[in-house]
């Protein structure tokens, strides 16, 4: 494994990335996931340096990944979550940051509403900053893991047909995927209502298609993005019944898909919305193991921002 | 310390366990709660394993016990409790399980609203699931914890004379204590209001009584449950007042045990409702016994149930 | 480093303190304070030792200092704040204690509404109680911290003029500075509107002023203490405006301050009501450093009540 390529303190989107970066990134993800597969799964890659989860908009799961990729590399992890954090006394989060790293803090990982929030700190802070979600703007993360999940599974991106489903006009998961997939050569179909996948994403290099059943057809790779039902907005589609009924990944459609389409989605899955239970499960779907992966990702995020010298113990 | 009779991944209950498989629990229960009393209160038993609290109900001391067990064996923890939790974001039970399971997750210990939560995951799960209790059904570490309170303090456990007092028909401690000292030969008495109280608990094995007096006059040991008035059931028994007077441990009634009967309780204790203050710190009490035993019991479980192989460190 | 003259299990307050023990302490904080500038930020002169975080009222900042503390210590944390403890459920303080004590807990740091709780445990307990702020009582460690941050910019503390501006009569920060800093011999003056700081604290040795340009004007240090506007009480002081004209640290008073006049503030700070936002971040400004150091000053004072015997590893 080198890490000669990766020169960055922080992560804080896959716009910033090279096409080499992003490939380092795999390449030292493939190693750590041998890690978790370990009776002893613990490395002690970044023993003595101190994390902190600073999680200013809610979520369980990221938050556990990181958590676990810190503790599996050694490190000591803090969580400040928001209705704990000091940020109800009125204090800025330029402030909640510096106190941070007044603390000899080495990496923030930062979830915030606000779109930009991460790249703020990152220019404040020595400590490195890593975004696990900002807004509507970027997911590096997921998309590092999904796209480690496509290559591990299909040995390659650059020239895979990959749609993208649902949700994407509020979805940072989207936008990081797709500026990852077209650096690495995949081509991008966005699909959904048109209230929520405008045509302006074709912009982005990607085809825009409102018809669900022609974006699947030629799928490689089928990423069903979560309708986020809690907050539906009524004025993007009628209601959770229609959408199932017409963006829904159902047996009929997924009858219709390529025989070797593989199925992701970021999880958490709604069941019988944008996708049918039975395809959740089935052997084509690798929803469980881009959560696998994602620990693999976010402990080489970890170990290539906070200036890990030495390699994975026993893995090269 | 001979761990042969054990063969189970996860802990569901007392319901399936054998004597042997009890006694050899206990057994390293007592290896374990050497630890505790050392400087240096740890064992590298499951170094590089992850533990996750996930606490569906709320509890302090329950999930504080496993978290302090499982760091004291090098395990690492993770925290998932309801409010934090994504199950606000709809998902399913299984799915959440599934999810913490493809982060190489090792051991599950859950807490349930719901009977048979546990059951469900340990059919789902490679990983260990352990009980911290579901709905009214089961609390296995805690009966494990009494038994291992009454053996350590009367020499054994067949032929005593147990009585439980208080809310049995809503009680997982209640039915797993039943079951646990059932099996292990002790002569198991419940007694307060009838409500709370039925006749056919009888089908269990044990002696039901609404004589409070009657009770207690033979009992080697007296096992206070907690009256939940934060939750009162206005149709079971008038007021906390009257269950006070009628059923709780006062010092006329005190007066009238065995001068060697031994006063438990699971704790938080009601101080002047199902218990005198001055009893609940007598030194017939031995309330904070259990819960230090708690947590030796609790290592006893995760040590056997994630296939430690090693013996801990200095104990035999 | 010597430890010879600390001999407490516990920290409740400042007044119990002599004015070796203060200097002891002090002087184990400068060493763990290069701990914190290390690449690995870990010493092991509390492995296997327990701390409790008993948070009954809210605070991240010292909550998350103390844990990191404790996890350079190599000590295992446990987490406990109010919306999460069994406190809900009507447990006693006592009872609470007691039985974090029954865990084989050796640290227990309290933070609680009412002055006098970690006293009042310190009696009951065998296990080290720090007290994290009690009421409008005492927050030891801030003051210790103020004192270790006095002490490494000025080279002394005898003799100096600090002025401690704003809400000095609800604020237990002010109460420990003012007996730290008069025991070590520095002159303490008091300043605010009077409704805040009536003249009865002048018993404790300080000089009293309303009229701000008279208190910052001799002053080597100027500690302003934080508004707690999201409390604010109308009767004690017409608007958080009037306040920040008033009594704000603003260009104009700084200009007229002691060149090398020092600017302390425990945080979090409201930037524009108690100082201006460029005053803050200025290089006469030490906020961040008193951070940086109070991990260093909770170091040393976990290492010296928690029983080290080894002084940290590296440091003498």
């Amino acid at each position: 494994m080198t890490t000669t390529s990766w020169n960055h303190k922080d992560l804080l989107g896959i716009q910033d990335l090279t096409v080499d970066e992003i490939n380092c990134l795999l390449d030292t993800a493939t190693a750590f996931k041998q890690v978790g597969e370990r009776a002893v799964k613990k490395v002690p890659s970044l023993r003595g340096k101190t994390m902190v989860n600073l999680f200013i908009e809610p979520s369980t799961r990221t938050r556990t990944s990181f958590e676990l990729a810190a503790k599996r590399l050694s490190a000591d992890v803090i969580n400040i979550t928001t209705s704990a954090s000091s940020i109800v006394k009125g204090e800025t989060l330029k402030d909640t940051a510096l106190n941070l790293q007044a603390l000899n803090t080495d990496i923030i990982v930062i979830r915030h509403s606000a779109a930009g929030a991460p790249h703020f700190l990152s220019r404040l802070l020595k400590a490195s900053v890593i975004n696990a979600g900002d807004g509507a703007h970027e997911h590096p993360t997921q998309a590092l893991l999904d796209a480690f999940t496509i290559r591990e599974k299909k040995g390659h991106i650059a020239g895979l047909n990959v749609t993208i489903l649902g949700d994407i006009l509020y979805s940072r998961v989207a936008r990081s995927n797709i500026w990852l997939l077209t650096k690495l050569g995949a081509h991008v179909t966005l699909a959904g209502p048109s209230t929520l996948v405008p045509r302006v994403f074709e912009e982005f290099g990607c085809r825009v298609t409102h018809d669900i059943d022609e974006a699947i057809r030629d799928a490689d790779v089928i990423n069903l993005l979560r309708i986020q039902h809690e907050r539906q907005r009524m004025t993007m589609f009628p209601s959770i019944g229609e959408y199932a009924a017409m963006f829904g990944l159902n047996k009929e459609r997924f009858a219709r898909t390529k025989p070797d389409a593989m199925i992701m989605h970021p999880g958490p899955i709604n069941r019988g919305i944008e996708i049918d239970s039975e395809i959740a499960d089935c052997g084509r779907s690798v929803i469980l193991e881009q959560v696998t992966n994602g620990l693999a990702v976010r402990m080489a995020v970890l170990f290539l921002c906070a200036g890990g010298k030495h390699s994975p113990e026993g893995a090269e």
